[in-house]
């Protein structure tokens, strides 16, 4: 059952805990994290907790809660709900205060979680989605993963008025694709896979570490983290995204184009089938 | 005394009657305004009620408040305040649902308000402040005033770190100047007033609209709407910046460079001047 954490307490969701002059209701001025669910244990949470950690310092909001805490709340929230396949949400915001620009003084962050069930979508694994390219108009520290997020909310939004699952992200100046509105983008060319290089463009997904850390060598494959434009993607071989809760999912058109032979490749499928070899692995033991 | 206002009813500050999934809380999605109160009155308010409407049709937040009920909610918490020269601030956000990027379905946007007791700083206006410049990372809909600002109040927080006053951000890759971190700037050089022309880079403060449409024609002054270089700003006769809270405020040093004699300027004071007279005329008559 959903179930929500304010402050130390666990609350419905209907609950009302947060005051007007919350930071994070005024400014957007909090990060978050997402993390997934699987057979009741919670996927990589190590490595959410220290980009979280990361992203709180990028803010200089104070960090109260150390590593050891956050994971009993989740370890507690997973318990209390009863969830074994789901997806957990939790966001720090800078504190309450009278509005002003400037970080105020002596406010101590607020801590809001939430857990509801959630599944990845297998069918999209299997067949692979569609995306539409819009022009990336979020801000220069898309490193941080903070509550600002109206740029992705809009990306977002212009693949639900297209009628298509994902969208692609690209600089206007440099017509140069950063990510997708959620996950980082990706594609294979001639048995290479490329993706943006980790800089202010984009977010370090932890999807994406995983894959550059531990699946692509492990597979023996070849990535390059360099940029490139809308065009090179619609040519190319295979595409795909990943994130927490899309996993590795396969792009087989963008636009209207299809990529590749239309169908999820080989490589991404390799990817995908030893990212669940390692979710079985720390969630299935 | 400060007083609070959240979907209809009149609260304290201290009660919360936000929920952990309003949108405004997990993804900065709305829209908000500032108004100043001079002697009960609040001034230029038809102004900032048509920006809220176009802000809210930008980002196709539903219109679910009429200006006359703002209007008469603006009015009631100034009466119910007792203040009789404060700051109003209000936001309305999408409203609360299950946290999904894209807009969701059968939502109802929140409206919150506050009042604060507050003054427009005369030392600042008599003496001019000093101001730091620091590169514009913000999004690219910086016409909407919504309510994803970590980017300006990283801006701030830069004067606040260096000890000054002000802010004023510029676009690194033209180096061009955009606005300040909650303020319009303009420059004066050879009796021109210059300032950066409406898009979105920056936002259409009311103040400014105040000064292009009734003060600078009024004076018979010349003012040119074209981005300039930090370098040209810093070779000025004169600065300034115009906010609501700051309505206009001069400008006379930039990270140590003084600007013009280092005093305020006769153009900036006249500028000042004329916009007492308009607050008089609305809220003292």
């Amino acid at each position: 059952m959903e179930l929500g954490f304010f402050d130390g307490e666990f609350i419905s969701l209907d609950e009302a805990k947060v005051r007007l002059e919350d930071r994070g209701y005024q400014f957007g001025d909090g990060i978050y994290e997402a993390t997934h669910v699987y057979n009741g244990t919670c996927f990589a949470l190590p490595r959410h907790l220290a980009r979280c950690r990361r992203s709180l310092r990028e803010l200089r909001i104070p960090i109260t809660y150390m590593d050891e805490e956050l994971t009993a709340i989740h370890q507690d929230i997973i318990k209390k709900s009863g969830i074994k396949d789901g997806a957990i949400y939790y966001q720090i915001t800078r504190g309450t205060a009278p509005r002003t620009h400037y970080f105020p003084e002596h406010v101590v962050p607020h801590l809001s979680m939430t857990i509801r069930e959630s599944k990845p979508n297998t069918e999209w694994q299997e067949n692979g989605i569609h995306c539409t390219l819009v022009e990336d108009i979020r801000w220069l520290r898309c490193d941080i993963k903070s509550l600002n997020l109206l740029g992705n909310v809009l990306a977002k939004q212009a693949a639900h008025d297209k009628g298509v699952q994902g969208t692609i992200q690209f600089r206007k100046d440099q017509n140069l694709i950063t990510e997708g509105s959620s996950s980082n983008f990706y594609i294979v060319k001639d048995g290479i896979i490329w993706t943006h290089p980790l800089n202010h463009y984009i977010l370090k997904g932890v999807t994406r570490s995983i894959l550059m850390e531990e699946i692509i060598p492990k597979l023996g494959l070849t990535v390059v983290e360099k940029a490139f434009s809308p065009e090179f993607a619609m040519s190319a071989d295979e595409a795909f995204v990943t994130s927490t809760s899309l996993e590795v999912t396969p792009v087989v058109n963008i636009d209207g184009h299809t990529i590749g032979q239309g169908a999820p490749g080989k490589i991404t499928q390799s990817l995908l089938t030893e990212y669940h070899r390692l979710v079985r692995q720390e969630c299935y033991a």
